[in-house]
């Protein structure tokens, strides 16, 4: 049996979404073999959650706001849904959890809470980005602003077993984002960067890749800092709400457009399912010992869903033991080339 | 009368691209108060360009490969058509230059005989990106891979000067790349450059932009440093391409999404005309004394007729002298307030 803690309370749209969220993952998963483990207003929720695989554990309407700084979240979040979920899954109680709450308070309290595995400093959010291939595992995407060449390895390392789990490939191609491909490009954190890479025994390092190379699929895995990273998945959101509305104003430009648009709806529904953020919702929080998900803050229920679909499947994978392991056979390996030297 | 001098030589797609470029370029503007100043090989050249307001240099087949490193370009360019072309605006023959080619050396060469502006430590590449409400002046893009507050204050200056004159926006709103609209987000360099430019005289500062605000049109001008900039536009790119080829294939999946295409084949052509990158080409490289414009490496025709375009209207415009005219305003406000206190 496998538990999961959810912040029912977290994210823009509140409760409706979340409620909404889960009855839509209990609707198309198999939920034989899940718990779960609700943290929010017991009164609002006993009415609109479905009992069977489910715990209530009442929180009321205690949440973090959007707007809390982590550090005040770390000294007085005790009691919020959030605080309590994360403090469960610490505890032992369950395997992993789920909130569309603010971001940093997540990350501090998971960080303080359920501490991070060995030879990781900081966790790191992990996003799943479509590409023309088929999928690019990328990290940091925001919780580390400035990184040190060593992070940059753990972040290869996690994304390495990210990889695995998510997108089923043993051996992913890890690429270190830079402003060109040319080993001479780039800042002296990522030329050293790259050195730590490319030396780590049992990662498949290609060298530097570009922003372009995110959507060509050239890496399964795109290694960068948390600043860069924010900025970059946060340039793509842009850009696909910037053509999405330039493509409605073509289609509304003439009748012939407008008729041309019933016939291909099919085509355009394809292109919009693909880039559907909401379809890639649910960023693991890598390099904790227990699994953590960041959801999206204005998460509807269908991005709950997700969320929720990918926490199972980590759960599931025996995620953070996988890195555990890898982590410590790269420390191993590396050290035991120190030795022959 | 104003001349531009131009690379021919320049780009991957060699004189081809650029000698139809320019063709297209004359054959739809006004040219009767320009001349252009050809740099590359006479042979060539003169067997396929128009004699009228050009004037060839001949510089045979020398140039600069698209791999030479900016040092070597500094030390033995002397006689190719990039280094010609560029000396010879420095030297007061014209007003502006433009190259399709060696970005590293186009702005090394550049910097080192053009010179920067008092006030200017190293110039910015500055691109005009399509947003939903009308365009984005961002910078910079690739010159300036680690950027002080000091900089960052002097990019903002010449956002706003581009602004001007490129969107014709008299005081343009300028934004500072973060990963977070709150004040307390980011790293210290970034809280200090927002000091900076929330303290500067004529700023029209409206605080922290996120990644999703280039597209968004919330800023008149983005602020960032060449790396993540770089990174940034480069994302972009490939997100435009990702959803073209996933409508492409949208489109080819079924007979009723082929008819449809040719119904709506015009508002598919909007979208694509709005989004192509060689109708944004000729990115300046601004805090020169002289005009420089970099065209893209693998710009054709009309790529290299809009970089054209560019120049003409920055040169038409007093562009430097007006850079110079702002940053000398800003700093003597700075000074009297200096005094006030």
């Amino acid at each position: 049996m496998f538990r999961i803690a959810l912040d029912m309370m977290g994210g823009d749209l509140g409760v409706e979404a979340t409620v909404s969220g889960l009855s839509l993952y209990r609707n198309t998963h198999d939920c034989s073999d899940v718990v779960f483990d609700l943290f929010g207003d017991k009164a609002t929720l006993s009415k609109f959650v479905q009992k069977t695989n489910c715990e209530i554990h009442d929180t009321g309407t205690n949440v973090i706001s959007a707007t809390e700084k982590p550090a005040k979240a770390i000294k007085a979040g005790r009691g919020t849904s959030m605080f309590e979920a994360i403090s469960w899954v610490a505890q032992g109680n369950a395997d992993a959890v789920v909130s569309s709450g603010n971001t940093g308070a997540y990350m501090a309290l998971s960080k303080m809470l359920i501490g991070t595995i060995d030879g990781i400093d900081r966790p790191a959010i992990v996003s799943i980005i479509p590409n023309i291939v088929n999928s690019t595992v990328m990290l940091d995407l925001g919780a580390n602003t400035d990184c040190s060449p060593t992070k940059l390895l753990q972040f290869a390392i996690m994304g390495k077993a990210v990889s695995r789990v998510l997108q089923q490939i043993d051996n992913p191609r890890i690429g270190l984002l830079n402003i060109g491909t040319e080993r001479t490009k780039g800042t002296d954190a990522l030329e050293e960067a790259y050195e730590l890479l490319a030396n780590a025994q049992g990662l498949n390092f290609i060298g530097f890749v570009e922003g372009t190379d995110i959507a060509k699929g050239t890496a399964d895995v795109i290694v960068t800092d948390g600043f860069t990273g924010n900025v970059s998945l946060k340039t793509m959101e842009g850009t696909i709400r910037y053509i999405a509305h330039t493509l409605k104003a073509g289609f509304s430009s003439s009748l012939m457009s407008k008729i041309g648009y019933l016939f291909c709806r099919s085509a355009i529904k394809t292109m919009k399912d693909a880039i559907d953020p909401r379809h890639h919702n649910g960023a693991p929080l890598v390099g904790l010992k227990k699994i953590s998900i960041k959801s999206h803050g204005n998460s509807d229920a269908v991005g709950f869903a997700n969320a929720i679909s990918v926490v199972v499947k980590l759960a599931k994978s025996g995620f953070v033991s996988n890195i555990e392991k890898m982590i410590s056979e790269i420390e191993k390996g590396n050290a035991d080339e120190n030795e022959d030297n």
